[in-house]
């Protein structure tokens, strides 16, 4: 009996939403100013203002990309520093003001967010903090009806990812602005202005147009090395008027709410990423997502009881989740990397080795048989229809190895 | 009368202490690993797997070069983070323990450190944290015999930075770490273990070597782009058996310690940027010590009264900072650089514009004088003889233009 599945010489990448390589044309813009940017951004010279001008420009253009302001864009080392930063942040700022009305503020979460949301609401848990994390339909998608019954004049904050980085699945946010801004009119709000909005934004961005000014999130999360640009930089963009504490403390960069060193040659980087996306996401999105649908379909064909997790439309353009019956996704994913196919099964994000199996599928499921089984492939500006078939002879050997165990 | 100095065609630099340039070796070592660092370190496949060897990799290699092990390594975004995360991690740690002994804890600093060592600490001291902060002896080290008469059964931590960022003068660590340990062994601690020290040695690794093994520090901080590696990444050393909390939660990176993206590419960069530091010290430290006290003497031949700030010797080998009889240091620093120089008055690790002063100085001297009229000229790899004496003749032109104002 043959154990593995046959090599291929080449590499086939479909984990796209675990990290985007870096696009080219990133790499070569960031290579022009690295003569420009010896300085430290903050000093009084020359090399110091170059520096800065590249970095301030960047965050310009970033804003300009996203309907924001400037001075609404905060740079951080990344997406889970910007989700601590806005969660810790404005829980820092508002629970004197809770403490002194004798209130426990409340916060309104998804119980399929991404770790860096879900281990700081666990953090703020033990220190009294109210969480409700609403479960999603079966569909993956959020139950805006749960969410209008679960606000109270207590709740300080929602926090719901715009799409799912296991499933792709999309959130309305819009509709859940709409929510929001209707219990800050009609609840009695214990603190004026709350609840606040924020979002995590990571994965959808790319395929997705995010206009600040027309949704009205007051807190939206973004991470460089998620839409080909380079690793190390993110942002939270905040709404004006919401205020927020540090949680770095030092030289007080990012108008204090966000010491440390400046970072201009990865801050270009990540604009022209944002740049790329949004300039090419019209005639990319429709190219995913064809070769997404005839991805499926083609393994829909290797047996018919393979199902789609999460909403079949209703998800990000790339992403393909599937529910495989009989397998052991984690070998599954082992043999077809052998196999040159890169995919993932649960969230690559995670470091702990207690979890081997997706919680996102768990909830959506209410049980764990599709969260051992499920595969995740991913595609990107790089994946062509070749890899595609490519991957489906790979996997379908690799099934069938696994069915005949 | 001429306004300006005149400008020269050819940048001096002499801001190495704000911000190192990325090494040419650095950058191609880095652009070597780029098509390898593709994947998510976390993903189980290829792609990831090499990306997770290249980081771990880097790690080790750092770990050897301090003589630490590698699971001591915690890689962070900056020495900012590192300082945070050392001191906000630790308090988070044993609070509780305080707290249940009716205790407050106690924190031991000096003046002049950091911000991001400062404001942490004003912070804490919000919080009830009682904090006491040595000055300097008027040359700019540390009175440890201060020190001993601080210490009490309540400190927690002992803060001090390895080599200050404005004077460059080097502390004794060891020195340090002796009286620390004398007070575990002596003082009826009210929490085994403690007082830990810390130290923040962002400067002073390029020129003084740091062996864990040897010194017995229980932590300290680096950062890259102060060591001619790129910038988005720093460390924080944490000895075995010193328990800290994490201040940044999620994917449960870094052992837990440090949730977010792991950075392969600026690692290899990093690791590469000390090993290049370490191999060439015993070269490079006579080298620059020689050119600083020419410097020096060249800069005293322009008027008697010109005294430098700090310690003349025990300093790092690349600092000059002097004193100079009326002059306002920003605007020579402004003309300095329409001169072709870059040099810095104050810290530029700041973003605060109330603070234009060197808080260091005043600290030292005990008033403002020094801290408005001094220079910070900081010398590095790429400066030359050629360098300084260039930079002779601007700042004499400078000077006397001030001074005849």
């Amino acid at each position: 009996m043959k154990t593995r599945a046959k090599k291929t010489s080449r590499r086939i990448y479909l984990d796209y939403t675990s990290s985007t390589p870096v696009d080219p044309r990133v790499t070569l813009l960031m290579k022009k100013v690295e003569g420009i940017c010896v300085g430290n951004p903050n000093a009084l010279h020359e090399e110091g203002r170059s520096a800065k001008k590249i970095f301030e420009s960047s965050r310009k253009s970033i804003a300009d990309n996203i309907g924001a302001r400037a001075d609404e864009v905060i740079f951080t080392s990344g997406a889970t520093e910007s989700n601590n930063l806005a969660i810790l942040g404005l829980y820092n700022n508002l629970i004197d003001k809770y403490k002194k009305l004798g209130k426990t503020p409340h916060i309104i979460s998804s119980s399929i967010e991404h770790k860096s949301v879900l281990e700081v609401l666990k953090h703020l848990e033990s220190k009294g903090v109210s969480v409700t994390y609403i479960d999603p339909e079966s569909d993956g998608t959020f139950p805006m009806k749960t969410l209008r019954k679960t606000l109270t004049p207590d709740t300080m904050l929602v926090t719901i990812m715009h799409a799912n980085n296991e499933t792709g699945v999309i959130n309305d946010i819009t509709e859940i602005v709409r929510e929001v801004r209707h219990a800050r009119r009609k609840l009695n709000m214990t603190i004026p202005g709350t609840p606040y909005f924020h979002t995590d934004a990571a994965q959808s961005v790319t395929y997705v147009p995010i206009d600040m000014q027309k949704v009205g999130v007051d807190m939206l999360t973004l991470h460089s090395p998620k839409v080909y640009g380079p690793a190390g930089i993110g942002l939270l963009y905040k709404r004006t008027g919401v205020e927020i504490n540090s949680i770095l403390f030092g030289g007080g960069q990012e108008g204090g709410l966000r010491s440390g060193r400046e970072l201009p040659i990865l801050a270009h980087g990540f604009a022209e990423a944002l740049n790329i996306a949004t300039r090419e996401m019209s005639k990319e999105v429709p190219r995913l997502t064809k070769l997404r649908d005839y991805m499926f379909a083609q393994i829909s064909k290797i047996d018919s009881n393979i199902k789609i997790n999460g909403h079949v439309d209703n998800r990000l353009p790339n992403n393909i989740n599937v529910c495989i019956p009989n397998i052991d996704s984690e070998f599954a994913v082992i043999c077809l990397d052998e196999g040159g196919v890169a995919c993932s099964s649960a969230s690559t994000c995670m470091n702990t080795s207690d979890e081997s199996y997706s919680y996102v599928l768990e909830k959506i499921y209410g049980d764990k048989s599709c969260a051992t089984s499920s595969l995740r492939f991913t595609l990107g500006r790089f994946t062509t229809k070749q890899d595609i078939d490519d991957c489906i002879k790979i996997l379908k050997r690799v099934l069938l190895l696994q069915w005949n165990k």
